[in-house]
């Protein structure tokens, strides 16, 4: 993959041709960037004065959250009023769930009120996919158990190619717990469509079985990890899913794994710090770090509205109904 | 009552001369009918691509919710953007209620913000119609305890309505825990005032004393209550409010009152089946019958969306500074 | 401070010279009369048919609670809305907060989706404005555990002044629990800057250290605090957050410092009573007088609904980049 990976100005863009945005994994390289050429548009909308493009007007969004999430949910509501959607936030921990109705009649619910899109957080693998197949409209996954996140790869890319250039040949460090993220699932699949180079670093019992079949370079030892690297982006520890695995101790794992100044400096000295959100500060990154001249994370959230935007939108025009 | 019970069609509908949708009693079946026609108008609006009317625009509408539910909330909350409205979610359990506030006090507080319709859920009787009565803009109950929840009464009428041509004369078998559902009592109301002839199916302990003056036959027996039937309409067995009654098994009452193929078969060969949702799948309908033919299940949701439209925009007619 | 107080009437308004609005501390007498001013045309866009006021189109204002409130929070939604603002709602107890996110990184999570205008309730004293600084939009505070809550104490004074013509010179009486009410400090500082008499009413275990110093008059009697009084004003008994600390028992209370008719008979004969809601009736209220003509609780909620739209749109002029 070496094809012209540059932001390539306005103008119409080619239609995306899918249907729904359940993952990184099956779309091409040019799908991928037609994604972050929209995104970069939908930048300048959320800088202006009048933040709207009237897209999504009269169309219903609803996000259908199974599990909380401040960063990812809010920033799906933005993008969808930003566009002039009708925009239904739907928790479902606190409703049917609780009085023993299956997700397929959820979504069969849904669908009977004709939303246009429908952006499904899920604790479960696949979930997202399975209500997909089973509504009319556009699905989003925005994050399903320890599947994909694709919207948060493509906010990364985007932040990466605004500061390098291009993703290809990049150096790309995924540092931390490997085992439970979705993110970098997503992240090493688009990285390699778009032909990055990537390493993962982990204390061994945070790295899922059979990832060097991912295409990636495995790494326990921050040091060798971050050599060479061009971006570095660090985990969450979830220590909320680790019931009864055995991890290392927060001091332990920050002395090891977390990114401070000495570990950024195995890194190339122009490398870039990343992080999804929301930080541990303190075990797996340094504040000085999170908060230093090298920090692109709260960039990473401006870019997630406007991926975010671009997702809508691009689903919007293949929308069967238009 | 045997008028013309058919769509009349496009064009401006009779006023609806009440302030209030409390319930289904004491509505004449003209008024009814005049809401099953708005409402069919309303469903051509949702399956637009530019799902938007202006009836609401610049009005406030407030969903006072206190006791959760995604389908109706969400109905009401889509029915309300759709018409242009500006739509506020009010979950009462986690707020002034835990501070000791009063029912009347929240109406009131509510009241001096100038909302034009207020949609209520509470889990008392008659709660709403307190209410009502204490605040100058239009009240829409959407099911104060075991009492009324009249749009889920006229959404399955819509149904019935678009699949039977009319309501008068069918044979309408409402099955399950009568005892606990507003929906059945709005329905047998309802479908009295429009000439269908009503059974009610339940095992003794699931019906309310006194129902047999309610105008309809009472059933023990699937056997027998579903002869003839039109229409097969389930109730959801509501165990949450059993606490301390005597109830069968689950297992036990699928048995006798599940709604399986064989005890589909009693009815006519062109029965309907209706169930308001969320369904308990095993337990009071066998999954098969749920999702199969004669299933009208998820075309009651996108009815729902219909009647809420119908019913905002009637009230929104009668607002008084209109 | 004599200046005119009265209500100048319609026209452009002087420009609010403040980015945020973080408390009555600090303002300037004309500023607090300019948005007095204001707010009573907002009065009158909320008594319309259609609400609507488009200042704020394609404004993005994030409600952002710590803690819940019904009716605060509310009444900033509805305002915004009705200023053409997107809304959203974030509460943060279900979300980051619980993954360990600081306050300062959900502040800046915030800030990179380019909201207008934060409108913000937190349990700590400061944490409004610390989060203000770390962020480039309009903030205003919502109230911010016993500090300030500076859109209470302008709903307040925009009450009494339509009801005694100007805020100089009248004689009001705070009384119940001045130790853990923001509403009572903002409400102390405000009156004094427009020149009215303040006494304050309380048994001395619910009395901040040092409230002399305040400029107020300190009273534990009702019979002597409430002489004179134009206004009375009652406050909430926060029995949450008194565990720990001597109080009287609720009845004990109410018998000494609840609001009766005896009580209100040693305040002037005109005097009006106020209240912030939610009421304890019963505990620091008598329930007769609540609800009697001398009572202006339910007009404050009105208020509430208009001061908030000015103080969104003064801050609105003053975004940096319109």
């Amino acid at each position: 993959m070496s094809a012209n990976q540059t932001s390539r100005g306005g103008g119409p863009h080619p239609a995306f041709p899918h249907r729904h945005l359940l993952g990184i994994e099956g779309l091409q390289p040019q799908e991928i960037l037609g994604l972050l050429d929209r995104a970069e548009e939908a930048i300048e909308v959320s800088r202006q004065v009048e933040k709207k493009k009237a897209v999504l007007r009269g169309r219903t969004q609803i996000n259908l959250f199974f599990e909380a999430s401040t960063r990812t949910q809010s920033s799906f509501e933005i993008a969808g009023k930003r566009l002039g959607a009708d925009v239904m936030n739907m928790s479902v921990s606190s409703s049917s769930v609780k009085k023993g109705e299956t997700l397929i009649d959820t979504a069969a619910t849904l669908n009977a009120m004709h939303p246009d899109i429908l952006v499904v957080r899920h604790h479960a693998a696949g979930a997202v996919e399975l209500l997909a197949n089973k509504i009319d409209c556009s699905v989003i996954n925005a994050g399903d158990g320890p599947h994909e996140h694709p919207t948060q790869a493509l906010l990364d890319a985007l932040t990466m190619r605004r500061h390098k250039g291009k993703i290809a040949r990049l150096v790309v460090a995924i540092c931390g717990d490997i085992l439970h993220s979705r993110v970098a699932r997503s992240n090493i699949i688009l990285l390699n469509a778009l032909g990055a180079r990537v390493k993962v670093i982990a204390p061994s019992t945070l790295l899922p079985a059979g990832i060097e079949k991912m295409g990636v370079e495995v790494h326990s030892s921050m040091k060798e990890g971050l050599r060479d690297a061009d971006i570095v982006m660090m985990l969450r520890l979830q220590r909320e899913r680790m019931a009864g695995s055995f991890v290392p101790s927060v001091r332990e794992y920050f002395r090891y794994w977390g990114l401070d100044r000495e570990k950024l400096s195995y890194a190339k000295p122009d490398a870039l710090v990343m992080h999804p959100g929301p930080m541990n500060r303190g075990v797996e990154i340094d504040p000085e770090i999170a908060d230093g001249p090298q920090s692109l994370i709260r960039e990473q959230v401006e870019m997630g509205v406007a991926v975010r935007m671009a997702a809508l939108e691009a689903l919007a025009e293949h929308l069967p109904n238009k």
